[in-house]
């Protein structure tokens, strides 16, 4: 049995995540991998249940210390539940979204130290990371067409946020990017799906 | 204006702080202080929904980790949105468990590090602690006929576990309040209630 891999997918609303995590998947299966396709916040009952709670709160909404912590506990869930017994079993696991979300939005948007975010990713997931991390970047103004062109009550709580928070989320990404070169790969996320996936799949080639 | 006291009752299941809690709060305002009645995990909307997942969760439970998340979660969302504003304001607040039931379920219980649930209080928190904690102890034997004599269907996942579990929950508060005597004052939770409640009244005399 080879060992199982696990790529996580990371940007901004309307970086064209989740389309790409489905074609990554089938162009992984045409190889004959066995692949696990998840996502966070959720990939488990009990992490879809504190995703239910991010994204639709039904009060004020949450701060993002406590913000943070609600994130970390749905990702422990999923890596203890999903993510660690995949790869132990052989699998492939490609997720939409992973910790450096976590990082980006909580620290480069809601303002906590990434010292902590890393702490939460200690106690909450014994600091499982991915083999390579996929990083899809756009224009801010292509992130707003693709989101116009989704339903418009389709916006949740955290994507709704203000542009100037997306803006801090983006930097956030792109330093994160920067500073841990060898676990990211950028990926230019202008252009269709197809030509997209096929920049995806050449920065992924190391791991085939 | 007065400053605000915070007083938090902790113990196992049974013990009896849900009534010592509610007597105190009268006491208290007897001698005229305004006081908030609240408990963990809950005591704001956003927490109480967090109680709902960790008390009565739809799929397989928790593991510790992401347990031990949740609980942070709700006390920081408790602490920022109700804890620290009525401090504040010059009002007492007295809290059915706080940090020490954490430390003691997911610590002693579930065999997390003190180390790393401190760290979370820390983050979620930023290290509010109660002004005095009252250990409120009971024999397991007491604790089993109290909740004998509530409805058979109130037990919640956790105090559903069994009595091992609650064997080292006991003897985790036993340390706690060992370990940090200036902190803790340890009530005796043993007789009808308003024996117990003149003992804690005892106890928190220096406060008054």
């Amino acid at each position: 049995m080879t060992a199982g891999r696990f790529i996580a997918l990371e940007g901004g609303e309307g970086a064209g995540k989740s389309t790409q995590a489905r074609m990554l998947v089938q162009a992984l299966e045409a190889r004959g991998k066995q692949v696990v396709l998840t996502r966070e916040p959720g990939g488990t009952s009990g992490a879809e249940a504190i995703r239910s709670l991010l994204l639709d709160p039904s009060g004020p909404g949450w701060l993002p210390r406590a913000e943070a912590l609600l994130f970390a506990a749905a990702r422990s869930d999923h890596v203890e539940r999903l993510i660690r017994p995949a790869l132990a079993a052989g699998q492939w696991v490609v997720c939409d979204r992973f910790l450096d979300s976590s990082r980006a939005y909580q620290g480069g948007g809601g303002g906590l130290d990434d010292a902590d975010l890393l702490s939460l990713h200690s106690i909450g997931s014994e600091n499982l990371l991915p083999d390579l991390t996929v990083l899809i970047t756009v224009s801010p103004e292509t992130a707003t067409r693709r989101l116009d062109e989704r339903d418009e009550g389709n916006s949740d709580a955290i994507g709704a946020r203000s542009a100037e928070y997306h803006g801090k989320v983006a930097a956030a990404f792109e330093h994160l990017a920067q500073r841990d070169a060898a676990r990211f790969a950028k990926v230019e996320g202008e252009g269709p799906p197809e030509v997209v996936h096929a920049r995806l799949m050449r920065a992924i080639e190391p791991l085939l």
